[in-house]
């Protein structure tokens, strides 16, 4: 099975990563992954949940969904069911710590952040894309609350690392870096890794449920996903810059 | 209070209606009424609820939805509170009255459509803009199933009239088309109008909550109502044969 | 279709306003349009809802249900379901919008009045009827708020206003008055009008689901509610004197 | 502690059973225990669960419920709360053992009645009222299925006993009958007893969680209990028969 | 129908109370009645619930849950539908009425107790398992609270007395005690006792849905229950001792 | 930070598989690591969910839980809650998918196995213990339905792998295996390693939310999971071999 879209395997979708998509939140980026777009929005609130008063840290969370017809086939609302789904929630958490690894706590105060990460539209990468973008939209939330004088120390220093994640896989046993639904689905191994800027890692998962795999495959996954994220923070530099 | 936008009174805001704006729908508009912006996906499923088994007749539902972060300040998303609001069960029910009333429900056959109306972006009129919106997506879908076979009879007769909504209300005693959110929120009285291509009305609903209204507003409130469902219907026409 | 039990089209069927139907609350009110019954009860609690307190305001809010077998076939709890329903939703917030406009906020302090409404038995109109009764038992709790001191400033002008409602609709081309079960079900047009006693409105809603309707069935349906409301007004006026 | 309305300690409350109160029931009864009213609703339907299926027999089951202002301080509703409480599923359970204890659920065929308990006041023994009032109610709902044919065999044999409910208490040591709410709260130990029409038990649930106790205590209990029954079965006999 | 395991008819089961079967609560037994094993947990938290603050007492609850296939064939989980069954919450409130008949609440302060009894394996007597295990784990908690200083008062004043409990029954006429699954589901009337270590009655809770029962029936199987109770309270002194 | 118990750096706690601890289910294991323990039962239904009849396949699912007092401190019940929290989701998914790796569904026929693992006792790692117990009770419970014929072609087919699991984590730049609860919390990378008995990975999940990771770190974290889970296989041969 051919790439769909004629892509090398080691090769990325266009991505576009679009600053102040919407008027009202701090930080607001729609992201693209192809055909994959997630608004990604960042609201700052002040004061942290209740757990965490006085601790004199903020708080980072995130929160994932999609629109009903953002795939193929039209899904229930979960809102409509009256529960969110252990899909739903294991990518929001996994977004919420991804992103909490790039940001000092210490330097925001005792204000939250929400991230909402809105799919619009899915073809693959969905997680991988809203980690991306989320990634942007806070960045520019810490900027405004630094004109509005919110943070406590330098500014500089309240995000001290950038972080951007990509999705691999084993297509008929090739390694394929940013895996679009056609590929997700026939995917022996599906892998998500979460890098920063630097190259380290944030969250490495790796999944073999139609199949297991050994250690060199895994390291095969590795190595895509590093590039992929070198690419994807490179593509974030460009936005914040422009 | 003027105008914030420096609008006449009657005069609606800028509307656009990008059809296709999804790849996966059956039938997609995103529409803007100035910066509210609704995304009103079309999507056809084979069959009809239970209770309408063996009818011969089709049948359109409606949900409405706001992303958190489309308003100024961020709302908690309905699938964690584990419950619809009100407001939004409200909306959903008049949007899908609203579009039933333009479908000959025969000619769908024992088909399905659901409108999803996702606001992406909110400045008042989010309910009106959506019908609009949805009329559209609508006939993309009617269409798209007549292409298909799926229609029973002649498509021609399928959708049998047009819909399209908006929102006027009195502000310091003078009425007004198209309110924005400021105008919203400091209207004495509020009504939204739904009405046919022809000027017919399909639903009216007026509501004076900080205050009350005699017969002469009322009336003045709907020919505003007439007036801009008029031009709304127009644009779109319009965008049918784009 | 005549009418089911012989009245002119713009004659309501017999009202009774029972006050003091129940011994704990502090305003309870049988109400009976015909055949439909609805217990109006008016609960006055210390303290306003978090997001008011501190504005020397006080609030009124409405619940509305029907008891399972209310009706021709039993429904199931909304308990037991585990949610509540958007019709109820919707008529349980046209009952507080509409008892809030005959009351100065003001005069109530920082206590709140709860207005439940339940339907004993329904025979269509239940809507309409529970917010003629529930204004009644409204103005007894007010009263006993009186008794106890616990208003602001001059009683007298806590009720600054009365409200009845009725509903209206086109059967066959015919504008009736107050319609029975069997007429609800075969309108071609159904509006619900909410007015003060002085004949202006608070609310208007008009739908027509199965039909669309010109300006002058519009006008018909607003004379005929208007009136309605009138006759209405006058007997709250005479249980309230009772 | 004397009684409050100066009963002696065997003596119930006045009972009054007011069959055929509501118009849409297969049976209604108005049920009064001095100022504790509550309306029992029998409802007819076609089959039955569906671990039921297939077995020949009936099923019955109750649901009990409480207005929100049924009681001296206002409670929020359980649809509002999206559960049903401990002690609403504690009587609904009650009730519906007890009145499939009168039925011969053969003689129903694949038939299921609802019996809905919802109290409109309160003020002491719900439960006990519900059971008296449902035996009623639910006898008028089996004599309208022997008047449409669908009872299985012979319809004298439907019902084969009655059943009724009174509770009892311990109050400063002396036991009493049919308590009100005052005595409930002041009660050292709390008994429900149902019985049939011929004295025998269906069900006994005794409490002593402010104490505990002896065997003669619970002997005292049973007798009272077993004398309101037949009070009361004698007042089910007269209702019937009016 | 012969007892299933051989036993005389006011034969208990062979009974164990494990002590300190887990590390971290504060007192954990695993109790077991045959086949029936219950995990019971007493957890000492800080503060009472709100509407007993300031009341200088403390406050004792339960919890009881069933493992999905502690059954013979598996029951789906009350968290995965979402809501909590009728039974489970009957059986939480006995409980926790059960324990607090022992407890001296002045002398636990404004600290609570909840017990948990989680059933691992079910054999029929859940529910008097989980009353006689919990009773033991109570009691180590409150010497727990003792050696922290924690009570208030005198400690050997805190527990006034234990607390048993055993199913009882008529199986084809005889009366049994501490019935198994198989003589639960067969028993014409099923009654639970719970007493004191004194032979008072905290609890009687007896129901003959499938038939109803004469008084010396009831006689017979209290009998059998307060001799239960009397063998379960020296199996726990037994064990407090050991 | 030294380890807690004093083991080498890939040191496993003492393992224990116990076979057949409860009667009902058709496998079912209390697996311990140290002071975790954990009740897995495996739980054999005919048919498969709606969505896969028909395909000829079986479906193997998980449900992952901890009792309330499992921990040091009590957590509340998701019954009681309820709603299922994310962590519980993510747990539960990851065993579902970690078990079918190692079963052919086809052999399996249109019949399902279900998966409780139900934490009785936490001390760390108790995902990586339900995974590796309920290999062993998926095992008997295949086993268990050879025996019956359930099974389609050759038995031994059914199962074509073994899973076993295991945590591992960076301590202050120190590489460990097996870690318990303070470990867990002390940890700056987590690393959950699902692999086959022959030593092929099944499931990756390496998470640094204190922290990032280098390369290095991620591959002396794969070495000791690869380790660990060959000397859990061990013990599971060994386990299924007794």
């Amino acid at each position: 099975m051919a790439r769909p879209d004629g892509r090398q395997p080691d090769q990325l979708r266009p991505v576009t990563l679009t600053r102040h998509w919407s008027i009202h939140p701090e930080g607001s980026v729609l992201v693209a992954f192809g055909d994959t777009k997630v608004l990604c929005t960042a609201s700052v609130t002040e004061g942290v949940p209740r757990w965490r008063k006085g601790s004199g840290l903020g708080w980072i969370t995130a929160e994932y969904s999609m629109l009903p017809r953002a795939t193929t086939t039209r899904s229930d609302r979960e809102s409509v069911k009256g529960r969110i789904g252990g899909r739903t929630h294991e990518i929001s958490r996994l977004i919420g710590r991804s992103l909490r690894a790039c940001v000092n706590l210490k330097a925001l105060g005792e204000n939250s952040i929400v991230l909402d990460c809105d799919v619009l539209q899915a073809d693959g990468g969905t997680r991988t894309a809203a980690i991306t973008g989320a990634y942007v939209a806070l960045h520019d939330a810490v900027t405004w609350m630094a004109g509005r004088k919110l943070l406590v120390g330098k500014p500089a220093q309240a995000i001290h690392r950038s972080v951007a994640a990509v999705s691999v896989g084993i297509i008929e046993g090739e390694a394929r870096s940013d895996l679009c639904y056609l590929e997700d689905v026939a995917a022996e191994v599906d892998m998500n890794v979460v890098c920063t800027g630097e190259g380290d890692f944030v969250e490495v998962q790796g999944t073999g449920e139609a199949n297991v795999f050994p250690r060199e495959q895994l390291n095969a996954l590795l190595d895509l996903g590093v590039a992929g994220c070198a690419q994807l923070a490179e593509a974030q530099r460009t936005a914040l810059a422009g």
